[in-house]
């Protein structure tokens, strides 16, 4: 686990875009956030209190996170003043840019030197189990999608979020690493060994209360041929009671595969939920999550409608409109 | 690739059973072993010639291969006197253990003077792409299981000596240890990291000659929750033009996961067929492949009539009647 609360780097980050860890940690997570930190130029700025690191550290800090993708694949000269300073100041550090922090040697010695921790969340730091398949206590529900990206780690958060608020009991499990770092914990699942994959699902989600749930961050689909046996992994170990199908209704072809057009939901459907029961024979299909984000509130409205009405469904933009009808459908299972 | 042709390494092992890897080669590419070479007290005999090193070296032989399991997971020190001595006498080393050959400071040390290479084939020793689901030219027939280790390698390795005796062009295209060490090449799939999967299964299968058939070794079931994500990205990097289904009726559960049953072929064949469409509309079910090792003749032919004319497609045990039903199949698509 990365040690709450952070102090968020921005870094010189040319815009918004660069910036999606920290957005999402922000909007998310707020309380893991004491402040933000920005370099000359920055052309990012979250609304939060800009701190110097001395002040991070007064205000409560304990790993400042890079919130931020970097130019040019490496950790720059002008960073690295600043993460060295962190470091000497107390900070441990957490990054999930593919260029490690590990490996950088400047780093890895003042890291050492002053006791700290560095996280770099595209790696496992565990040796994770071969999935055995045993049934574990606690409920789980888990996102599947027509395709990636479409909103899976966002209706698992807004679920989360809108039943922590009803007060039930209910844990964000990332599985990537924007939530990962969103959260201080979690299984960066693509970059796990084959054949510990669905082992790794299971260890991230164990025994628990009979009235737990587990709220999976899916990845990838079943219809995505690059990273289907990631999301069919996913079903397998995480052995969800509970399947949410999350599309995006304007999209025209598979992200990155030109070639291939989505599949409806009734297909996401009709192929999850067999495979699924395979580990849990009690599986459902729970609701519906749409990504509306291309289409007018009318639109949006409309669409969803009809989509619950034609499958028999609850759906929402759980972004847009809230998650209440995912989680009424949770509190009936 | 590892050099061809080999000598055997058989070591001390206790008995058969120990030397399934050798006896692989044996069976499947007798071309591929000039003989075998075995320690005092070893249980194993493959019938081979027994050599010296240096007579394996007249014979013509590149690699010594471990062809056992090793007791106690180390490799012991009456192991590494020959293993060194090989490598002084200009042979490769090929293994499949747990412990590395390139983990043993010694053998490291040996093959750096003598300019030779140590083969571990559990580790990728390729960086694959992201699979990009582009069409490829040629065929490709896939394997699929209700389990693990019902007779999937054999089943395709029987195929394309079938096919290449009829003068049909067959690869066998290998995805775990034995098959990589049988054949001398291939991916280790349970070893890739998960992002890596279907793209492994692209570079394994590449463009062909539009007749040629690339005969991919099988791994896992979609039914064996430990292992189901391997399958998927097996299915979609693959994306084959044919699947066999293979089953063993004998056995009570899933291999290793005492509570769950096998599914049935028919269930096989409703899961598979449509998950192997996404990445080939044309791809069909060829025919059903019986591991009988635990039945009578009698009960073998007449559970394979039964199983043909219910499910409307040839069967047989490739090993044990022969694979000409599947490979007519083949030649009719």
């Amino acid at each position: 686990m990365i040690e709450t609360p952070y102090l968020l780097f921005l870094g010189d980050a040319p815009d918004m875009l660069a910036a999606k860890v920290a957005i999402g940690i922000r909007d998310w997570r707020p309380e893991n956030a004491v402040g933000q930190i920005s370099l000359p130029g920055c052309g990012a700025n979250l609304g939060l209190t800009e701190m110097s690191l001395a002040e991070g550290r007064e205000a409560g800090a304990r790993t400042l996170v890079i919130g931020v993708a970097n130019r040019g694949g490496i950790i720059s000269a002008k960073w690295k003043e600043v993460l060295i300073e962190a470091l000497e100041m107390g900070y441990d550090l957490a990054s999930g840019l593919h260029n490690l922090l590990r490996n950088e040697p400047d780093l890895v010695a003042a890291a050492a030197q002053n006791g700290r921790a560095l996280h770099d969340v595209r790696i496992p730091s565990v040796q994770y189990p071969i999935a055995n398949g045993e049934k574990r206590t606690g409920k789980r529900c888990l996102a599947v999608g027509t395709d990636c990206s479409v909103g899976k780690m966002y209706t698992a958060m807004a679920m989360e979020r809108d039943m922590t608020a009803r007060g039930m009991k209910a844990t964000f499990r990332a599985t990537g690493q924007t939530g990962i770092l969103i959260t201080g914990g979690g299984v960066p699942l693509d970059a796990v060994i084959a054949d510990f994959m669905a082992g790794s699902i299971e260890y991230l989600t164990p025994d628990n209360d009979p009235d737990h749930w587990d709220m999976i961050e899916g990845q990838g689909s079943l219809f995505h041929v690059s990273y289907s046996g990631v999301t069919l992994a996913l079903i397998h170990g995480g052995q969800p009671d509970a399947l949410i199908l999350c599309h995006e209704p304007t999209r025209s072809h598979m992200r990155g595969l030109p070639g291939y057009t989505l599949p409806s939901l009734e297909a996401l459907r009709d192929m999850a939920l067999p495979l699924a029961q395979v580990a849990n024979p009690a599986c459902r299909v729970a609701g519906i999550s749409i990504n509306t984000q291309h289409m007018s509130e009318e639109e949006a409205r409309g669409y969803l409608a009809e989509v619950s009405q034609r499958m028999g469904l609850p759906a929402t933009d759980p972004y847009r409109f809230g998650a209440d009808v995912l989680v009424d459908a949770l509190a009936g299972l």
